[in-house]
């Protein structure tokens, strides 16, 4: 069992890993480079530890520390107790939920690893938004997408707000990036996925004629708010589909584009 | 046509539409009270014009003032223009798309009016989010769904934040208030509607077995993110429904459960 150890000073360097939190630039760096990530939150720390996730450390405000007792009970690394003034002063921001974890990173998946025994996979190109690719693992996980791969440029899912915002389901579903871009998408179609290229282009196949609960192994393929899949990547796909759009709408928001698309994918699958 | 009239001084009374814009609660107060809304940004104007909304007056920056010449010259009301320097001490934030325009309500119909052609209803239940009404909106709008009938303590769907974050939807999807609540469902049903409570809760049907894309009339009930429906919403409903869960994961977020329920209750809709 870890003992409470109250800090008093922000620049005390045990407390070095929530250092500048609001700086996302600093910690894009940092975190994959000191193997670390930040859990943010009760039940995403929870999440977390329950996904296998080794603590490097937790910091905590006393209202929290008593909350999280098991937690703290259970915990092999130290954990530090600090005035929700002190934690502000040391993370850059005010802790709403005044509970932090910095967890180590395991080491990813190789994509060929992933795809070996998922059905349903969710490709995503560009999405370098955290907000975005939290809401879509959220989904991915929620509507039983087996495994998500990133191309290089993708953001990270571990990064803080990424991981609030799937509220841990980046721990429960399984990721790999898939490099290099865009040969890999090849080595997808070679494992015997069907690659289905998301647009709302016109002439794409609207998604339930495309009927991809009825095929064997989907890609669904996605690309970032705004710009969409490159050219490259759509040629890439077996087939291009679309969700119809009404009332003169001409797109989604890409978190609710793809929890669409992952329902038709995964819904009436063969065998459920 | 309208003239440019360029405005200097932030204490102008003739801007006084667009005063306080970042204090939230005195404008959900003042807007409804003096029929008007804010439209932000250049499409959702349009989208505003296109929808037959009346204009009060646009606040246009140099800039914005040129690229939208051709809405100047049909314009009937008076355009301001104004240096960003003089548009952020009048709304009190930095206007990034430097257009915004004053538009007149139209009145509300009543429920009875907008469910007398509609097939596909949404009904939001104390949905008090400005984003995640636009988002609903925004999802409802592009998956075809006929109408939204909103609880009496909904937000407002034309305050600025959820006209913006439904880009424009809000103009594009009839919607009245159901007043009173609960008793209104009962009109719902009366007019021919099954009324379906979407919940993640275990004991519901999962929606797919539902198949509410062969019900002739359908409303949708939806709740608040994190509380979801109330008791006595759902006991007012024909038919619990849920999306089924994966990975653990307990709830989809409010607008991503909105859009897969819209999509299962628009698509394969008989005749198409």
């Amino acid at each position: 069992m870890a003992e409470l150890i109250t800090v008093e000073d922000p620049d005390d360097p045990r407390l070095h890993d929530y250092t500048g939190l609001t700086d996302v630039e600093l910690r894009r760096r940092r975190e994959p480079a000191e193997g670390l990530f930040i859990a943010e939150g009760e039940k995403v720390v929870r999440r977390a530890l329950d996904s296998g996730y080794r603590m490097r450390s937790m910091l905590l405000t006393p209202k929290w520390a008593d909350v999280m007792r098991d937690v703290v009970e259970a915990a092999e690394a130290p954990v530090y107790v600090v005035s929700p003034a002190v934690a502000e002063q040391v993370t850059g921001y005010h802790v709403h939920r005044g509970a932090l974890a910095s967890m180590c990173r395991k080491p990813l998946p190789a994509a060929g690893e992933v795809l070996r025994t998922a059905r349903r996979v969710a490709v995503m190109e560009s999405v370098n938004d955290h907000t975005n690719i939290g809401a879509v693992f959220r989904s991915a996980a929620a509507l039983g997408m087996d495994a998500v791969l990133l191309s290089p440029d993708c953001a990270d899912p571990l990064y803080r707000r990424s991981v609030k915002v799937s509220m841990g389901a980046v721990f429960a579903v399984p990721y790999a990036r898939l490099d290099p871009w865009f040969d890999g998408l090849a080595a997808v179609r070679a494992a015997g996925f069907t690659l289905l290229a998301l647009t709302p282009g016109e002439q794409a196949t609207p998604l339930d004629e495309a009927a991809p609960h009825r095929m064997e192994r989907v890609a669904l393929m996605l690309g970032a708010e705004g710009t969409g899949l490159s050219a490259k990547a759509m040629d890439a796909s077996d087939l291009r589909v679309r969700i119809p759009m009404a009332h003169g709408v001409d797109s989604l928001n890409v978190g609710a584009a793809a929890a669409v698309a992952f329902y038709a994918v995964a819904t009436g699958r063969p065998g459920s």
